[in-house]
Protein backbone atom coordinates (compact mmCIF):
# COMPACT_ATOMS: atom_id res chain seq x y z
CA UNK A 1 0.00 0.00 0.00
CA UNK A 2 1.62 3.75 -0.33
CA UNK A 3 -0.10 6.14 1.78
CA UNK A 4 0.75 9.76 3.23
CA UNK A 5 3.61 8.63 5.30
CA UNK A 6 7.32 10.48 3.93
CA UNK A 7 10.13 9.39 4.88
CA UNK A 8 13.77 10.05 3.28
CA UNK A 9 15.24 6.76 3.75
CA UNK A 10 14.57 3.14 5.54
CA UNK A 11 11.31 2.00 6.99
CA UNK A 12 8.29 3.46 5.18
CA UNK A 13 5.85 1.82 7.21
CA UNK A 14 4.22 -1.03 8.59
CA UNK A 15 1.20 -2.79 7.22
CA UNK A 16 -1.20 -4.43 9.74
CA UNK A 17 -4.02 -6.41 8.71
CA UNK A 18 -7.17 -6.12 10.39
CA UNK A 19 -11.16 -7.08 9.85
CA UNK A 20 -12.08 -3.83 11.38
CA UNK A 21 -10.37 -0.47 10.94
CA UNK A 22 -12.79 0.84 13.95
CA UNK A 23 -11.92 -1.87 15.97
CA UNK A 24 -8.42 -1.74 15.32
CA UNK A 25 -8.06 1.85 15.29
CA UNK A 26 -9.49 2.72 18.58
CA UNK A 27 -7.24 -0.10 20.36
CA UNK A 28 -4.09 0.92 18.51
CA UNK A 29 -4.70 4.60 18.69
CA UNK A 30 -5.10 3.90 22.66
CA UNK A 31 -1.97 1.65 22.59
CA UNK A 32 -0.08 4.57 20.64
CA UNK A 33 -1.08 7.47 22.27
CA UNK A 34 -1.68 9.10 18.50
CA UNK A 35 -4.88 9.38 16.20
CA UNK A 36 -4.67 8.15 12.62
CA UNK A 37 -6.31 9.61 9.54
CA UNK A 38 -7.76 7.32 7.34
CA UNK A 39 -7.52 6.69 3.61
CA UNK A 40 -8.96 4.57 1.04
CA UNK A 41 -6.50 3.05 -1.48
CA UNK A 42 -8.52 2.43 -5.00
CA UNK A 43 -7.74 -0.22 -6.65
CA UNK A 44 -6.50 -2.53 -4.14
CA UNK A 45 -10.07 -3.11 -2.25
CA UNK A 46 -8.69 -1.61 1.38
CA UNK A 47 -9.23 1.11 3.84
CA UNK A 48 -6.08 2.40 5.87
CA UNK A 49 -6.00 4.03 9.09
CA UNK A 50 -2.44 5.83 9.12
CA UNK A 51 -0.68 6.46 12.64
CA UNK A 52 2.48 8.98 10.78
CA UNK A 53 4.31 9.39 13.70
CA UNK A 54 4.71 5.13 14.54
CA UNK A 55 4.81 4.91 10.59
CA UNK A 56 1.85 1.85 11.68
CA UNK A 57 -0.68 1.46 8.45
CA UNK A 58 -3.85 -0.24 9.43
CA UNK A 59 -5.66 -2.30 6.60
CA UNK A 60 -8.63 -3.48 6.39
CA UNK A 61 -10.65 -5.39 3.92
CA UNK A 62 -13.29 -3.70 1.96
CA UNK A 63 -14.00 -6.74 -0.87
CA UNK A 64 -13.55 -10.24 -0.54
CA UNK A 65 -11.29 -10.82 -3.31
CA UNK A 66 -8.44 -8.26 -2.21
CA UNK A 67 -4.85 -9.31 -0.85
CA UNK A 68 -5.61 -8.30 2.69
CA UNK A 69 -8.80 -10.60 2.83
CA UNK A 70 -7.44 -13.53 1.58
CA UNK A 71 -4.67 -13.10 4.26
CA UNK A 72 -6.82 -12.62 6.89
CA UNK A 73 -8.81 -15.59 5.96
CA UNK A 74 -5.84 -17.83 5.63
CA UNK A 75 -3.72 -16.35 8.55
CA UNK A 76 -6.20 -13.79 10.57
CA UNK A 77 -5.41 -10.63 11.64
CA UNK A 78 -0.99 -9.62 11.62
CA UNK A 79 1.68 -8.26 10.60
CA UNK A 80 1.22 -7.95 6.72
CA UNK A 81 4.18 -6.01 5.44
CA UNK A 82 7.00 -3.44 5.64
CA UNK A 83 7.80 -0.99 3.30
CA UNK A 84 10.88 0.66 2.67
CA UNK A 85 11.69 3.49 1.02
CA UNK A 86 13.57 4.01 -1.72
CA UNK A 87 15.28 7.26 -4.28
CA UNK A 88 15.11 5.51 -7.54
CA UNK A 89 12.79 2.45 -7.80
CA UNK A 90 12.87 1.92 -11.52
CA UNK A 91 16.50 1.34 -10.93
CA UNK A 92 16.55 -0.78 -7.62
CA UNK A 93 14.03 -2.94 -9.04
CA UNK A 94 17.09 -3.66 -11.58
CA UNK A 95 19.55 -3.83 -9.45
CA UNK A 96 17.47 -6.28 -7.00
CA UNK A 97 15.92 -8.38 -10.14
CA UNK A 98 20.06 -9.22 -11.24
CA UNK A 99 20.58 -10.24 -7.76
CA UNK A 100 18.32 -12.89 -8.09
CA UNK A 101 15.06 -10.87 -6.28
CA UNK A 102 11.54 -11.32 -7.42
CA UNK A 103 8.69 -9.08 -7.72
CA UNK A 104 5.37 -9.45 -7.25
CA UNK A 105 4.54 -7.29 -10.33
CA UNK A 106 6.79 -6.48 -14.00
CA UNK A 107 6.66 -3.00 -13.16
CA UNK A 108 6.34 -0.38 -10.05
CA UNK A 109 2.09 0.99 -10.19
CA UNK A 110 1.44 4.61 -8.96
CA UNK A 111 -0.16 4.22 -5.55
CA UNK A 112 -2.18 6.67 -3.24
CA UNK A 113 -0.30 9.88 -3.47
CA UNK A 114 1.04 9.37 -6.89
CA UNK A 115 3.92 7.41 -5.15
CA UNK A 116 5.70 4.65 -7.14
CA UNK A 117 5.56 1.08 -5.38
CA UNK A 118 6.28 -2.56 -6.13
CA UNK A 119 6.46 -5.64 -3.77
CA UNK A 120 9.15 -7.86 -3.50
CA UNK A 121 8.04 -11.52 -3.23
CA UNK A 122 7.94 -13.44 0.23
CA UNK A 123 9.95 -16.10 -1.06
CA UNK A 124 12.46 -13.46 -1.96
CA UNK A 125 12.44 -11.75 1.32
CA UNK A 126 12.54 -14.74 3.96
CA UNK A 127 8.73 -14.99 4.44
CA UNK A 128 8.30 -11.09 4.20
CA UNK A 129 6.50 -9.07 1.83
CA UNK A 130 8.45 -5.87 1.22
CA UNK A 131 6.72 -2.77 -0.48
CA UNK A 132 9.56 -0.47 -2.15
CA UNK A 133 8.20 3.05 -2.32
CA UNK A 134 9.63 6.11 -3.96
CA UNK A 135 8.13 9.47 -2.15
CA UNK A 136 7.30 12.07 -4.72
CA UNK A 137 9.71 15.21 -5.18
CA UNK B 1 14.26 -8.29 21.53
CA UNK B 2 16.35 -5.19 22.56
CA UNK B 3 19.06 -4.14 20.53
CA UNK B 4 21.43 -1.20 19.81
CA UNK B 5 19.07 0.80 17.85
CA UNK B 6 18.44 4.20 19.52
CA UNK B 7 15.02 5.94 18.95
CA UNK B 8 13.47 8.59 20.56
CA UNK B 9 9.86 8.18 19.80
CA UNK B 10 7.61 5.75 17.40
CA UNK B 11 9.37 2.49 15.70
CA UNK B 12 12.08 1.03 17.67
CA UNK B 13 12.59 -1.85 15.57
CA UNK B 14 11.04 -4.67 13.52
CA UNK B 15 11.81 -8.36 14.29
CA UNK B 16 11.82 -11.00 11.50
CA UNK B 17 11.98 -14.41 12.51
CA UNK B 18 14.89 -16.24 10.10
CA UNK B 19 16.36 -20.07 9.95
CA UNK B 20 20.49 -18.84 9.14
CA UNK B 21 21.10 -15.17 10.44
CA UNK B 22 24.14 -15.55 7.38
CA UNK B 23 21.78 -16.65 4.79
CA UNK B 24 19.36 -13.81 6.08
CA UNK B 25 21.48 -11.34 6.47
CA UNK B 26 23.28 -11.43 3.19
CA UNK B 27 19.95 -11.47 1.33
CA UNK B 28 18.85 -8.13 3.39
CA UNK B 29 22.26 -6.85 3.07
CA UNK B 30 21.80 -6.77 -0.41
CA UNK B 31 18.19 -5.44 -0.60
CA UNK B 32 19.03 -2.55 2.15
CA UNK B 33 22.03 -1.92 0.74
CA UNK B 34 23.39 -1.65 4.46
CA UNK B 35 25.76 -3.39 6.47
CA UNK B 36 24.57 -5.07 9.70
CA UNK B 37 26.22 -6.35 13.24
CA UNK B 38 25.18 -8.67 14.97
CA UNK B 39 24.20 -9.66 19.12
CA UNK B 40 23.65 -12.57 20.86
CA UNK B 41 20.62 -11.60 23.63
CA UNK B 42 21.07 -14.09 26.30
CA UNK B 43 18.78 -15.38 27.63
CA UNK B 44 16.35 -15.53 24.85
CA UNK B 45 17.93 -18.30 23.01
CA UNK B 46 18.73 -15.98 19.53
CA UNK B 47 21.09 -14.14 17.61
CA UNK B 48 20.42 -11.56 15.93
CA UNK B 49 21.45 -9.23 13.10
CA UNK B 50 20.59 -5.46 13.32
CA UNK B 51 20.27 -3.00 10.43
CA UNK B 52 20.24 0.19 12.62
CA UNK B 53 19.26 2.42 9.29
CA UNK B 54 16.29 0.14 8.54
CA UNK B 55 15.08 -0.15 11.90
CA UNK B 56 15.64 -4.00 11.31
CA UNK B 57 16.25 -6.57 13.35
CA UNK B 58 16.73 -10.35 11.89
CA UNK B 59 15.93 -13.24 14.64
CA UNK B 60 17.71 -16.75 14.40
CA UNK B 61 16.91 -18.83 16.87
CA UNK B 62 19.81 -20.89 18.71
CA UNK B 63 18.04 -23.25 21.31
CA UNK B 64 14.69 -25.64 20.18
CA UNK B 65 12.86 -24.32 23.25
CA UNK B 66 12.90 -20.39 22.04
CA UNK B 67 10.00 -18.68 21.42
CA UNK B 68 11.47 -17.71 17.78
CA UNK B 69 12.26 -21.57 17.02
CA UNK B 70 8.98 -22.24 18.13
CA UNK B 71 7.35 -19.62 15.75
CA UNK B 72 9.16 -20.55 12.68
CA UNK B 73 8.14 -24.16 13.13
CA UNK B 74 4.88 -23.39 13.61
CA UNK B 75 4.66 -20.08 10.63
CA UNK B 76 7.85 -20.27 8.92
CA UNK B 77 10.23 -17.63 9.02
CA UNK B 78 8.36 -14.12 8.61
CA UNK B 79 7.65 -11.05 10.44
CA UNK B 80 7.60 -11.71 14.18
CA UNK B 81 7.56 -8.57 15.99
CA UNK B 82 7.42 -4.61 16.14
CA UNK B 83 8.69 -2.58 18.56
CA UNK B 84 7.71 0.29 19.71
CA UNK B 85 9.91 3.06 22.11
CA UNK B 86 8.14 4.62 25.17
CA UNK B 87 9.28 7.02 27.29
CA UNK B 88 8.66 5.61 30.88
CA UNK B 89 7.87 1.84 30.55
CA UNK B 90 6.59 1.14 34.56
CA UNK B 91 3.80 4.11 33.64
CA UNK B 92 3.18 2.73 29.81
CA UNK B 93 2.28 -0.80 31.17
CA UNK B 94 -0.19 0.56 34.06
CA UNK B 95 -2.13 2.62 31.68
CA UNK B 96 -2.50 0.53 28.96
CA UNK B 97 -3.08 -2.54 31.51
CA UNK B 98 -6.10 -0.17 32.93
CA UNK B 99 -7.13 -0.32 29.55
CA UNK B 100 -7.54 -3.68 29.18
CA UNK B 101 -3.93 -4.42 27.40
CA UNK B 102 -2.31 -8.15 28.33
CA UNK B 103 1.08 -7.96 28.47
CA UNK B 104 2.80 -11.89 28.53
CA UNK B 105 4.63 -10.96 31.68
CA UNK B 106 4.10 -9.36 34.84
CA UNK B 107 6.68 -6.38 34.77
CA UNK B 108 9.12 -5.72 32.01
CA UNK B 109 12.89 -7.18 32.03
CA UNK B 110 16.06 -5.97 31.45
CA UNK B 111 17.83 -6.67 27.58
CA UNK B 112 20.62 -6.53 25.73
CA UNK B 113 21.96 -2.83 26.23
CA UNK B 114 20.62 -2.12 29.77
CA UNK B 115 16.76 -1.54 28.29
CA UNK B 116 13.84 -2.14 29.67
CA UNK B 117 11.10 -4.29 27.13
CA UNK B 118 8.00 -5.73 27.83
CA UNK B 119 5.80 -7.89 25.58
CA UNK B 120 1.94 -6.80 24.61
CA UNK B 121 -0.22 -10.57 24.07
CA UNK B 122 -0.89 -10.23 19.95
CA UNK B 123 -4.22 -11.09 21.63
CA UNK B 124 -4.44 -7.39 22.45
CA UNK B 125 -3.03 -5.97 19.34
CA UNK B 126 -4.52 -7.60 16.32
CA UNK B 127 -2.56 -10.34 16.22
CA UNK B 128 0.70 -8.80 16.36
CA UNK B 129 3.03 -9.10 18.88
CA UNK B 130 4.18 -5.51 20.22
CA UNK B 131 7.58 -4.53 22.12
CA UNK B 132 7.76 -1.71 23.97
CA UNK B 133 10.88 -0.54 24.40
CA UNK B 134 12.28 2.63 26.92
CA UNK B 135 15.75 3.80 25.65
CA UNK B 136 18.69 4.36 28.37
CA UNK B 137 18.94 7.96 29.07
Amino acid sequence: MSNGIERKKGINHIGIAVKSLKEAGERFSKMLGEVGHEETVSGEGVRTLIFEEHMIELLEPVSDGSAIAKFIEKRGEGLHHIAITVDNIEKKVEELRAQGFVFTAEKPSTGAGGKKVIFIHPKSANGVLIELVEERE
